[in-house]
């Protein structure tokens, strides 16, 4: 079994524009950041297609998806994404991080809140089966397991832009940490770039 | 004629690790940055030859060589460069962009300091002739650059470490910019990708 980190960034470091919230989960213009995931240009109003994306796109987030049996990410994203709508996008149960417990969602939504990355990923191992784990963003959740040495496999994304603002994905970051490159490919929208976790 | 921006950052942005100066160019740590040039792992102590690059690393540095006329980098990528040991090693003449012009090198070792950005490329336009020019780095020169409009096409190596401190490409700079993707390859050492600056 695999933990493996995923997540877009700008060329910049970026994995929100500035003031990333519901109703704009990628932040002012952050939009292009997933133009990759759908097919194209979108806005948070309406006209997008999370399963538009094409070619290296495709292949790489299908990768994904086939590996996965169970997802991680923080209660920022999963805020900022609207709770996905109540419904959970992931093949899997989504597993989010936070401190705050009180308003957790109906279990039979597939969204579960737990204290920790470490219990999050101990409650995502035992339903993930053979497949693997995703911690699917935001920043400071895959900050936390990177530091922690809970990540095995880095798959970042690279949108062709620079935001200039927003949250970046190593604010804060301190570790020196080692990867070995497995595997990258391109689109006219992304690099798609796979690093193994070196120990 | 094409004015390109050319620079190695580890995944988490940074061009340097901590405490570069002349003796340890890449700061602490930031020799892994430049394996990809270097052929492999190499030390500032010696017993690296700069040539040794292979493969797609070698292709990038070659096709890069091919293009550029001249080469303009900021003062500070210059002095903890060593001053190249008072070789000029790029294909053309240096400009070195600086503020204190007293310690100026003859201008027989091809190295000539200017004063600022925009002089430096004016003048570098004026000996290529028909070829690029390269703005070499360090990240702040190649800010400035960016931020004035001056770069056509930014050329980033990606080295597969994260440093966790040194010097960040993009520190301080909050310029929205979009990119194309012109090109990507890459080694075991490194990735190596092409951006239009989209204007």
């Amino acid at each position: 079994m695999t933990v493996i980190a995923t997540i877009t960034t700008s060329v910049d470091g970026y994995v929100t524009g500035p003031d990333d919230r519901a109703g704009q989960g990628l932040g002012i213009g952050g939009e292009r950041l997933h133009h990759w995931v759908m097919g194209g240009p979108w806005t948070y109003e309406g006209g997008h297609d999370t399963r538009a994306a094409t070619g290296a796109d495709r292949e790489h987030l299908d990768r994904l998806w086939t590996r996965v049996g169970a997802t991680i990410c923080g209660r920022g994203m999963f805020e900022a994404a609207g709770r996905w709508g109540g419904t959970n996008p992931f093949d899997g149960p989504l597993f989010v991080v936070t401190h705050r417990m009180d308003d957790a969602p109906d279990p039979s939504t597939g969204f579960a809140f737990v204290e920790g990355v470490e219990e999050a990923l101990e409650r995502a191992r035992e339903v993930a089966g053979d497949r693997d784990v995703s911690i699917a963003g935001g920043a400071d959740v895959i900050r936390q397991a990177l530091a922690a040495g809970l990540v095995d496999e880095l798959a970042l994304s690279t949108a062709p832009v620079i935001l200039g603002a927003g949250k970046r994905l190593f604010d804060g970051f301190t570790e020196d940490i080692d990867l070995r490159i497995i595997d990258v490919v391109r689109s006219d929208l992304a690099t798609h770039t796979r690093y193994e976790v070196v120990r």
